[in-house]
C-alpha cells in the first residue's frame, strides 16, 4: 500500500505560502488548508508511479495542480457568488472580492513556480505547454457554464463539452503531465489523458445523479440541491429532450421559479425524471464513459500490477450506489 | 532608425485572441486594442537588440509582456473600481466583473503560452522563472497599494517599494528577460534589470509630479486628479514628513475629504507642496533614480552605438518639463 495522500500532504504542509504583504497570502493558505480529496495530485503521483518506482519527483507537479485547482475555486466562487466551500466561508466572503481576485492571481503564478521545480528539466517545456492548454480550457469551461445560465436550449453534447472543459481536462491533464514527467511514450501519455478525461465526465454524471437520487448520508449534503438551484444538469437536459410537450412545459415551469415548498418541488421534478427513465439513462451514459476510461488504462503498456492503484482509485469513485 | 513599435504592432495585430466561447475573448481583444505606448514590449525588443542584430526572435516575449501588463490592468481596474482606462470604458464596466476576472485569467495563461514560443528553447526555463518572480511581485505591489489606502503612516521607502513592485519590476523584468533570451552574460542581465527598475521608479515620481504641476496639454489629462482622489503620492508623503504640525494638520484635513470646490482644493494643496519645496525635492529624487539607471546602461558591455535606442527612449521619457 502506497501512501500517496499522506506523502502529498506532508510535501504541501511543509511548503505553506508566505511573502509580503502577508495579507495576500493568508487567503491562499486558508483555501489550501480547507481540505478536499486531493484527487488531482494523487492522480499525478499514481500516473508517475506507473513508470517509475520512486514517485517523489512528481510532488512539485502534484502541488502545482492542486494550487491551480484551488485558484480556479477561488475565482469561480466569486463569479458564482457562492457563500460556502467545503462548509466554510469562501475567500471572497471571509475577506472580500478584491483580495479573492488578487490571491487567485498569485496562486496561478505560484502553480507555474512549482512546475519549474520539476526535476526533469528537459521535460518542463512540454509539461508547461500541456498545463497552459488545460488551464485555458478550464477558463473556457467556466465561461461556457456562465453562458448556459442564460440559455434555454443547451444540448447534451454541449453540456458534456462544458463539464469536460470545466473539470475533466484537468483530471486528464494531471495524468498526462505525470506521464510527460516520467518520460512515458507519447501513446501512453495520450491514454493517460483520455483515461482521466473519461473518468472526469463519468464522475460528473454520477454527481448529477447522486444530487437528486443519492442517500443524504452517502452524498454528504442535502438531496435535491441542484433542483432547488434550477441547475441545468445532465438529468434535466436529458429530460427536456425526451419529454412530450405537456411534461416538458411542466418541467420548464418548475425550473423557472423558486418554489414555496422545496420538498414538493424536489419530489415533482424527481417524479418527472423517473417517469422519463432518466436515472437509468444517466447510469448508462456514466457506464459508457467509465468503460472508455478503463479501456484507455488497460492499453497503457506497463504491467497490470502497476495499474492497481489507479484501478482501485477509479473504481472507488464509482462504488457508491446511485 | 528601427521601427520597434511598428514591428511589435504588426506581430500583435496578426495574432488576435480567438477561441470558444467567443464571449471570453472579446474583452481580451478590446483591452489589447485600447492602445498605449507598448513600453514593455519595445523595451524587450531594444534589450534583445543590444546583443543580436535581428531582434524578431524577441517578439513572442514582447507580446507575453504586453499581455501580462494588460491582464494586470483588467484585474486592477476591478479592484480600483475604475470606470475608465485610456478614456474608454474598463472591461468590468463594459461587460461585468465576472467576465473581467475570467478574461484576465485567460490573459495570464496566454502570456505563458507566448513565453513557450520563444525560439531559444534552452533559455525558456530561466525566462519563465524570471517572469514568475516579476508576476508575483506585481501582485504583491497591488496588495501593498491596497493596504496603503487604509494606512496613514506610509513612509517614502515604503512608497518607493510599492511602485517598484507594482510597476518597475515589470519594466526591469522586460529588459532582464530580453537579455536572458539573447544569451547575455549574467552581469549584463542584472544591469538591464536595474536600468529598467530605476527608470520605472523615476518615471513614477515624474508622473506624480506632472499630475500636480504639469501642463494639461502635455499631461493629457486634468491637472490635480491625484489630489482630488486623495492619493498618497510621493509628493504628499514627502510633504507630510516635512511639514510642521499646523501645516501637516491642514494637509491631512484636505486629503481626508471630498472638496465642494475642487479647483480651490488643488490650489491649496499645491501651495502647501510648493511652500515645503516638495517639487524641487521630487525632481532631485527623480534625477537620482535616472542617474542610477543610466549608470547601469553605461556598464553593459556592448558598444555604445548599440545602446542608442535605449538611451534615446529613456531620455524621451524624461524630456517633458515638470
Amino acid at each position: 500500500m502506497h501512501h500517496y495522500f499522506e506523502k502529498f500532504e506532508a510535501y504541501r504542509q511543509s511548503r505553506p505560502f508566505s511573502g509580503n504583504p502577508a495579507e495576500l497570502y493568508e487567503p491562499v493558505n486558508y483555501i489550501m488548508e480547507l481540505g478536499g480529496k486531493r484527487m488531482r495530485p494523487i492522480l499525478a503521483l499514481m500516473g508517475y508511479h506507473l513508470f517509475e518506482e520512486d514517485y517523489s519527483p512528481a510532488l512539485p507537479l502534484a502541488y502545482a495542480l492542486e494550487i491551480f485547482h484551488n485558484f480556479s475555486l477561488v475565482h469561480d466562487d466569486i463569479m458564482d457568488a457562492a457563500p460556502l466551500r467545503r462548509n466554510q466561508q469562501t475567500v471572497h466572503i471571509k475577506w472580500n472580492s478584491n483580495l479573492a481576485i488578487l490571491a487567485g492571481d498569485v496562486m496561478l503564478i505560484k502553480a507555474y513556480e512549482y512546475l519549474l521545480q520539476i526535476a526533469e528539466k528537459e521535460r518542463i517545456v512540454p509539461i508547461v505547454s500541456a498545463f497552459n492548454r488545460v488551464a485555458r480550457e478550464v477558463c473556457e469551461g467556466q465561461q461556457m457554464d456562465m453562458n448556459f445560465e442564460l440559455r434555454k436550449d443547451v444540448s447534451i453534447p454541449e453540456y458534456i463539452r462544458m463539464i469536460e472543459l470545466k473539470t475533466s481536462v484537468l483530471v486528464g491533464g494531471a495524468l498526462e503531465m505525470a506521464g510527460l514527467a516520467a518520460g512515458a511514450a507519447d501513446a501512453d501519455v495520450q491514454r493517460l489523458y483520455h483515461f482521466g478525461r473519461n473518468i472526469g465526465i463519468a464522475f460528473q454524471i454520477q454527481d448529477d445523479l447522486l444530487d437528486a437520487f443519492g442517500e443524504k448520508a452517502e452524498v454528504g449534503k442535502q438531496i435535491g440541491g441542484d433542483i432547488l438551484q434550477n441547475k441545468k444538469t445532465w438529468l434535466i437536459l436529458r429530460a427536456l429532450e425526451l419529454a412530450e410537450e405537456r411534461v416538458r412545459y411542466r418541467l420548464e415551469t418548475l425550473m423557472n421559479r423558486t418554489s414555496d415548498d422545496p420538498a414538493q418541488k424536489i419530489e415533482e421534478v424527481k417524479a418527472i425524471l423517473e417517469y422519463l427513465n432518466v436515472p437509468v439513462l444517466a447510469e448508462a451514459a456514466k457506464a459508457e464513459y467509465q468503460k472508455a476510461a478503463f479501456e484507455q488504462l488497460e492499453a497503457i503498456e506497463v504491467p497490470t500490477e502497476r495499474k492497481k492503484a489507479l484501478t482501485i482509485l477509479a473504481e472507488s469513485l464509482f462504488s457508491r450506489k446511485s
